[in-house]
């Protein structure tokens, strides 16, 4: 019986980066099951775009587990804070969503969260139904339970502050309002990004204010994107969509580093920890291929989102297309010297993707020419000499090419 | 008729402290006249104590100015602020007043400022009215109208902030909410102390938020207490209040200095202000003698709270006292050579004012025995030598007493 609250335990510390306060999980799952009361498991989502990259599903896999174990998810979508707009790591006050714009996104999620979470156990709630409802002394009273001196050390406000940068009061009543959420639905755990730790602990405040057990925080980390060291984004083109197509999805798998890999195994996938733990030691001692591995996480990912035959449709055409060198990680790297920094187009004709200046700028335009997965539109891009490029042109043709300085 | 808008101009301006911004007053005076549009006038009234005191009459006396002009007057009660507490000049978060306090507080000040105001042209108003009602979304949107350092950079809340004390979030939102009642009420000018300059120009801010005309800000002097030193107020003890009884009201006037009487003509006084340059002359050059023209602000005063009739007596009672020396003005001063600090209490006993150290107690308990105006309660009271002292015991007795260091 303990050792199995003590594995229970263990699959949720799986890849998270705090559990706070410190040493509370195991004893709260322990009770739970003990009390046969599911614990409240809360997961705010702003419904800021239309669409979801991987990266919105590292928090969804990890609550998908509690769920698992019989915990129940309330997912918040927060279409009420979403009009202040998060202020989270932001360095000028964000633009609100008008109304509009944040029922049209928070109505495409539903579909693209349930290829994850277990309809059965989640409850979809929107904040706007009791933070709308408030009355302004209510706000009021929200409002005076945190001060100004513990808002301005978050590490944003801080900065900002520091650089003369306006924070707009309002900012300071986001965190509050995400708070009060877990005091109106009593949640008993808050899953989050690592970003989202400070309004975490608000919510535990709140809740002891409002004279409720204050709720765990659990953090995951942010996941990188294609490119292993930025967060994956939608702005800056390193993402895997949840709507991309298949054989897209999984050639952008097949594309990450071996490092990138585990973390992405740990991350997202639902091979259990050990199975994870064996199968990087049989990597490291060569009794299996990295590859190989990679195409497993490929095939449940895409399997994950599109389906079993998408899955295996997309896995023969990535080894078709793997026979043919048309994979970038198979390209020969063509040295190039240059006199001086080229620019994009220029390049993207000398390496044989574009038959001319014009036709590499007009696709740039488009949209679909990349740089280390990163798009890239501006015609007059320069790149710098002594370094190594994955050049992209269109969904298909790839060079990877090392300039140096020379004649 | 230009002529008769600077005689408007000049005694709107009289004994105010900053009208801005600065030389728009005789504009819209002058617009108002000739466009037979009165001005709307913002004074705003917290309802926390449950009467008032002269110092809160130099604002409905300047607004009863501007009323003769035929302007009207918005007297907004603030009974959806006080639940918040005005953190202006305070050191600490207020204490926010309960609903029943402050319906019982503004109850009370309808009879107390029409001694003062013309009800024709008065609409009393009460901030709950529009505060209340406020959805959400529109309080958060009054919150986006002004920064975090801007807050900060108001004395009160800059002192507390460096000084590592505490200042809830909802303290900024006082200012913002009283600056919106300028926007809900379309206010022309708003009245206020010096104390509340910033909170006035915050309604400037606003109005122009929403798409007005900014107010234009008059602000007074705060009224000193009888000590001449500190500001009027409850509880330092150095009050005039508007229930005090005639007699009391007209020897507490008595009793304030020359320098003192001209400040509360400028500030409370139906005299013009040409008159009162007169008067000044008068007395500077011993044509008159300060104490008639005392009597005759002391009848004035008193004739406006109380009546003719009230005002006469208790003139008639004070020329009576006078005549016996009871008035503090006229006692001897007794010179007292001490070998160290006296207790009040014992001190009381030597120069006959109580009969034993137990009853000078037990009337400084009832809050009987005032030191300079102010009351005195803690029995362990010490007194500093090297300084002259009015004291009070009961309503009618006093002494003078000079505290020396000797034998």
């Amino acid at each position: 019986m303990t050792m199995k609250h003590q594995d229970a335990f263990e699959q949720i510390a799986f890849g998270t980066v705090d559990m706070l306060p410190e040493g509370e999980m195991l004893a709260r799952l322990a009770a739970a099951q003990r009390d046969n009361r599911p614990l409240r498991i809360k997961l705010g989502m702003d419904p800021t775009a239309p669409d979801l990259h991987l990266g919105a599903y590292v928090l969804l896999h990890k609550a998908r587990q509690f769920q698992d174990l019989g915990h129940r998810l309330l997912f918040v979508i927060g279409d009420f804070t979403a009009m202040i707009g998060d202020p989270t790591g932001k360095s000028v006050t964000r633009k609100a969503l008008s109304r509009e714009e944040v029922v049209a996104n928070a109505a495409t999620y539903r579909p693209q969260v349930f290829k994850i979470l277990d309809p059965e156990r989640t409850e979809v709630m929107f904040n706007s139904e009791w933070l709308g409802a408030l009355r302004p002394e209510e706000l009021i009273q929200i409002a005076a339970c945190y001060t100004v001196a513990r808002m301005l050390e978050r590490d944003d406000f801080n900065k900002r502050y520091s650089a003369n940068q306006p924070i707009a009061i309002h900012e300071f009543l986001y965190p509050l309002l995400q708070g009060y959420d877990s005091v109106a639905i009593k949640a008993d755990v808050e899953l989050g990004g690592t970003d989202q730790r400070f309004n975490l602990l608000v919510g535990r405040e709140l809740q002891r204010e409002y004279g409720q057990k204050p709720q765990l925080v659990l953090t995951m980390p942010i996941l990188e994107g294609l490119d292993g060291v930025q967060k994956m984004s939608k702005s800056l083109g390193n993402f895997i969509a949840v709507e991309d197509p298949p054989a897209e999805m999984f050639g952008k798998i097949m594309s990450i580093s071996d490092f990138l890999m585990w973390r992405y195994y740990a991350l997202l996938s639902r091979v259990p920890a050990v199975e994870q733990t064996r199968l990087q030691k049989e990597a490291a001692s060569g009794a299996r291929n990295p590859r190989d591995i990679k195409l497993d996480l490929a095939g449940e990912l895409v399997r994950r989102f599109h389906g079993t035959a998408a899955a295996q449709e997309a896995h023969i055409a990535f080894l078709a297309r793997f026979q043919r060198h048309e994979t970038p990680e198979d390209l020969p790297l063509q040295a190039i010297k240059l006199s001086e920094a080229p620019r994009l187009s220029q390049l993207l004709v000398q390496v044989h993707l574009a038959a001319s200046t014009s036709e590499a700028m007009r696709k740039m335009k488009e949209g679909a020419v990349r740089v280390d997965w990163r798009r890239v539109v501006d015609p007059a891009t320069i790149l710098a000499l002594d370094a190594v490029y994955l050049l992209q042109f269109g969904k298909r043709h790839f060079a990877r090419v090392a300039l140096q300085k020379g004649e």
